[in-house]
C-alpha cells in the first residue's frame, strides 16, 4: 500500500516498529542524533540533532505522518514537525508526559487516583511537602525521569537534604510512597476515529527502577481492577483526542488502583504482544496513526517477556528454550542497557512460569518475590 | 549476536528471511540483478547479474554463510560463492531441483513414489512416451519450470505435436497425469547437526498451477500419510545432507503420496507458518544455516494463507477480517505476480475455514471446489 512514516527517536521501539511495518509496505525515515542506532540498522535514518530544523522539515515534508518512540524528545521538535504534517500521537501527550508534576495535575484533573504529590522547588518546600505528606517518600524530578532515573527514596528526615542535593536541586515533586502489592500496566491504542482497544492487564517486576519481566495477562486482574484502568485510559485518550498505542502504568493497592504514569507510545511492557497477542502493539500503533481499522487485542495463550539488560547471553541457549522467542536490539553492552528481551509463551499458565523462570535462569536475573 | 548472512535472490522470499532475521541480529546482504526488489527495499542488496564474479566474491567474503531464496539461481554462482564461504543448504539440491528429469530420477532412485514419467528429447520420443505411458499425461520442461510455467497436459495423440511445439523442442520429460485428490506438502527443517524437524501436513490449492490457498493442518492427514511424507524427506535429507528449510510437494492418491517436486528452500505454502507455527519457516532456515538450535514446528492453532496475485485489495479491507494478518512484498502489480500473503488463523478449523472464505473473498479468488 506504501505507506510512509517518520519517527522521531530511532531505538528499539523504532526498530520494531519498522519490522512490524514492512509487511504492510510501510516505509521508515528515522531521525535520531546518534548514528549506527537500533532502526537504523533496518531502515533509513536522518543522524541529525532535535534542533535541526532542516531534517525535521524534511521528515516531515516526505511522511505522511510523524509519530515518536522516545520520551525525551524536545516537545518543541514534535511541535515543529506539527506544523508541517500530522504528528499522532499528539504532542501535547509528550508535553505531559515529559513533566511529572503537569502528568500528576493531569490525572488529578480526570479524577484519576494517584499517590499523593506536592511540588517542590527548594530545600525548603521539600522539608514542609514531606511534612504534608509523611515519610517514606519519593522525591522525583519533573523532568528526565525514566527507568527509575532521578528517583530518591526519602525514610526519615535526616534524607531530606541529601536528596535535594541528589537531584541537584532540579525541580521535583515529592511523592507518598505507595506500599503497593504489585505494577500493572494497562496497554491500549485508538484510532483516528476514536476507535479504541484494550489489551488485558499485564502484571510488571522491576529491579532497581527497570523492568526486568512481563507476565501476561495479570494474574488475579478481575473485572473491577479492568474496568479501573480501562476507564482511567479513557479519560486520557477522550482528553487528549489520543491517536496510536499507549501505555498507563498503575501500582495496585489493596484492590484499588493508582496511577503511575503513562507512555504515550509502543512501551516495554507490550513487548510480549509480537508473539503473545493476535496484533502486536507495534502493528497497532501502525494501523492507528495510518487510519487503517485495529487489530485485534486479544490473547494468543500465555506469556512472559523478560528484558536482556546490560549483557546478551549466548542466543543459542535462550533459542533452545521451549516457544521462545528472541528479540535482541542491535546495542552493543553497557551496565543498564536494555539490550533485548525474550517472549515465552505458553498454552497455559504453570506451563508459562515455568518457561519464564527457565528463560530468566539463562538471562541471568530472577526476581527477588518470585511471582511464579 | 551479529551474524552475517549472504542471500542469492531478493524476492519476497528473501524479505521474510530478513524480517525474520532482524530480531536475532542477523545482518543481510542480497545479490539479485533486479533493483528495487522485494528484499532490496529491507536490506543491502548488491544490485549484479548472476555472472558477476566480483560482486558474488563480495557476497562471498562478507558473509559467514550465504544461503538462496530463487530456485532459479544459476547453479555456477552458487558453486562460485560456496568455494569461499559455507553455502547452505548444498548447492546440488538446487542443482536438482532445477531439472525436472534429474529431480524425478534422485526421487526414484531413493525409492520415493512418484508419477511414472519418460525423458523426452525429441518429438518421435514424445510419441513413443505417451504409448509407453498412456494418456492423459503432462509435458512438463526440465528446466525453468515453476508455478505452472512450462506444463502442458495433453488428453489425445493429436495435441502430442502442439505440445512440442509448444516447449519449443526443449528437453523435458512426459509425466503420467496422477488423478491426485489433494496437493499437500511437507515442510521441514534440518540442522547442521543433522537435527531434523517436521511441520504438520498442509493442504495447498492451485489455480493454473499458481498456489493461491494453504490450509493448515491438512484435514484427515492421519498416521499413515505422515510417515510416508517424512520418511521421503528424512531420505533426502540424509542423500544430500541438506542444512535449511525444505519443501516437498506430494500428491494425495487413494491415500498414497507421490513425490511431485521438492524446493530447497523456504517455500511459499510455508508462508502460514508465520504466524500460524511456533517458529517461522524462516526463522527455523536462519537457525538451521547459522547451526543455531532449531525452533518448535507446533502449529499455533490453525491456520490458513491466501496470496494475493496480480493485484491486492484495499489493505483496510483485509486488516478489518478478525486475526488476519497482512504480508505485502513491496511489488508493482502485474498479471500472475504474487504481490503478498494474508494468513488468517483461529482456534479451530471450522472458524479458521469460515475466516478463510472471508479472505478469499476480499482478496478476490475462490477456490472451485471449496476445501471449506
Amino acid at each position: 500500500m506504501q505507506r510512509s512514516v517518520g519517527v522521531l527517536g530511532a531505538g528499539q521501539l523504532g526498530r520494531m516498529l519498522a519490522l512490524a511495518g514492512y509487511p504492510l509496505e510501510v516505509s521508515f525515515r528515522f531521525l535520531d542524533p546518534k548514528s549506527g542506532s537500533p532502526a537504523g540498522q533496518v531502515a533509513e535514518q536522518l543522524v541529525a540533532g532535535w534542533d535541526d530544523g532542516a531534517a525535521l522539515e524534511r521528515l516531515a515534508r516526505e511522511a505522511e505522518v510523524v509519530t515518536f518512540e522516545f520520551e525525551s524528545i524536545p516537545e518543541p521538535a514534535a511541535r515543529r514537525v506539527s506544523e508541517l504534517t500530522p504528528v499522532r500521537p499528539p504532542p501535547e501527550a509528550l508535553a505531559i508526559a515529559q513533566d511529572r508534576l503537569v502528568e500528576k495535575n493531569f490525572f488529578s484533573e480526570l479524577g484519576i487516583p494517584t499517590a499523593r504529590y506536592v511540588n517542590v522547588t527548594s530545600l525548603a518546600e521539600l522539608e514542609s511537602a514531606a511534612r504534608e505528606i509523611g515519610l517514606p517518600a519519593v522525591l522525583k524530578t519533573r523532568r528526565l525521569g525514566y527507568d527509575g532515573k532521578g528517583q530518591y527514596l526519602i525514610r526519615q528526615e535526616s534524607e531530606l537534604s541529601p536528596a535535594w542535593q541528589a537531584v541537584g536541586g532540579a525541580p521535583s515533586i515529592l511523592e507518598a510512597w505507595v506500599p503497593f502489592e504489585r505494577e500493572l500496566s494497562q496497554l491500549a491504542v485508538r484510532g483516528i476515529d476514536g476507535t479504541t482497544a484494550f489489551y488485558p492487564l499485564v502484571e510488571n517486576h522491576h529491579d532497581k527502577g527497570v523492568l526486568r519481566l512481563t507476565i501476561a495477562p495479570a494474574a488475579r486482574a478481575g473485572e473491577e481492577l479492568e474496568r479501573a484502568a480501562r476507564d482511567a485510559v479513557r479519560k486520557i485518550f477522550e482528553r487528549l483526542d489520543y491517536v496510536g498505542a499507549f501505555a498507563l502504568e498503575l501500582f495496585e493497592v489493596d484492590g484499588k488502583l493508582f496511577a503511575n504514569e503513562f507512555a504515550p507510545r509502543v512501551h516495554n511492557s507490550g513487548h510480549f504482544t509480537i508473539e503473545g497477542a493476535v496484533t502486536s502493539q507495534f502493528e497497532n500503533h501502525l494501523r492507528a496513526i495510518l487510519g487503517l481499522p485495529l487489530g485485534s487485542t486479544a490473547l494468543r495463550g500465555y506469556s512472559a517477556m523478560v528484558n536482556m539488560i546490560g549483557n546478551v547471553p549466548e542466543p543459542a541457549e535462550l533459542l533452545a528454550l521451549p516457544d521462545a522467542h528472541v528479540h535482541l536490539y542491535g546495542k552493543g553492552p553497557a551496565p543498564g542497557r536494555k539490550l533485548g528481551h525474550v517472549t515465552v509463551c505458553a498454552p497455559d499458565a504453570a506451563t508459562r512460569d515455568q518457561r519464564a523462570r527457565a528463560a530468566c535462569q539463562v538471562v541471568g536475573w530472577l526476581p527477588q518475590k518470585p511471582p511464579f
